[in-house]
């Protein structure tokens, strides 16, 4: 399983992704899911992964190869976030047409979700979400996040405090809390969490930091928040 | 979608189960999903039922019908909870045997899952999960709680705050918050809220009570806890 999650609020987008994959309880490793494509004063894009490992990790090595290509279009020459999430859905698809049919002979299914954001110069930050079928949706200022992978844990959190305009230092707080609250519940999503926050207009990364297991900030959130439930919970009056 | 949950704690047992069925955003209608079998000094038997409603309904009316007979065994004659947890898993394979293929050529699945617990006079309480194959699981004191339908978004505080020794009302209270965290993420589990309250060893029903929309104190305890989790993470530290 995977959890990844993207906030795009008005001071910027926060990305958070977990690094755990597994294929049965035995085969369990560490993959990191977040790529990240940067041109310090020219664009920003950043995806995260999640569902099928070969054919994310596919769609991930054709838009690195076609970087260098001076004809076909790449993520260092379109010239919207929209165009960008156009290319990314047209991958999706070619390595739906290579790989679909023999994974649905083998009995798996052709199954993925990404999400996609970032910003080029001359338009504002955007966010989507591109599903397997290389269709995508955009978020909007009433529901600026998305999550992919184990949703449910992570997103009442989020539904609780996350709005437009939250501030990028509270909403990159809370996509940890989200993350915390995943990993207590469902042990395939797991630590490392790599973790970036992009602040609109500035064009380049502005924090990039991978949260190991034991990291004191992480661990103290984790904690402080669990605690903090229990007060809260037991402060509540029980039933009459 | 529904949700249940039961918590068989060292005083008692806590049962408690939404009452919104389902079928489309425009076939939304309150059916209860508490059953309770009562012979106060002998037993308190009570089952939720989650899935396929039509099965589910056939199966209480089944074991309704059966309590008269002096034949078969019923909920009045079983001698024991697993006994009882037999009968009903029975009574799941009958209904399967006579709906399950006519289910099926209409492409809808044999999906339900049951909570059946209480005590019958000579043992402790005891609660159990009984599937859709008739087959059953019992607590255990390391995990003294079970949940259907929609489990998610209330398991985290369950995880929690309740262990085999957590008092009943405490208990009684957590369950309740489940359903809060539940519907307010899930529109499909809904008001009025049933709970009930067996205490061990009374071998009657202790407490019955339906939350009604707009009851008082479930809007406090919602609304309490929503706000306490908002205050706990504001008071935490952003990430450096």
């Amino acid at each position: 399983m995977t959890y990844c999650c993207a906030l795009n609020v008005d001071e910027g987008i926060v990305f958070a992704s977990d690094t755990r994959t597994n294929a049965g309880p035995d085969h369990i490793a560490v993959v990191p899911k977040m790529s990240v494509w940067e041109r310090p004063g020219d664009r920003v894009i950043v995806m995260l992964v999640s569902g099928n490992l070969a054919a994310t990790q596919k769609i991930v090595n054709l838009l690195d190869e076609r970087l260098a290509s001076t004809e076909a279009p790449s993520l260092w020459t379109v010239n919207s976030m929209f165009n960008a999430a156009l290319l990314v859905g047209d991958t999706v698809r070619e390595v739906w047409r290579s790989d679909g049919e023999a994974l649905r002979q083998f009995g798996y299914e052709f199954a993925l979700s990404l999400i996609l954001g970032g910003q080029i110069a001359g338009e504002p930050p955007r966010l989507f979400n591109v599903y397997a079928a290389g269709n995508f949706v955009e978020t909007t200022r009433e529901t600026p996040y998305f999550q992919i992978g184990e949703v449910k844990y992570g997103k009442p959190i989020i539904d609780r405090v996350v709005s437009s305009d939250t501030p990028l230092g509270k909403a990159a707080k809370c996509a940890l809390v989200s993350f915390a609250s995943t990993m207590r519940s469902n042990v395939t999503v797991g630590m490392p969490i790599d973790l970036l926050i992009y602040r609109r207009d500035s064009l380049r990364v502005d924090l990039r930091r991978r949260y190991e297991e034991q990291d004191a900030y992480f661990s103290g959130l984790s904690a402080g928040f669990g605690e903090g439930i229990i007060r809260v919970f037991d402060a509540l009056p029980d039933p009459a």
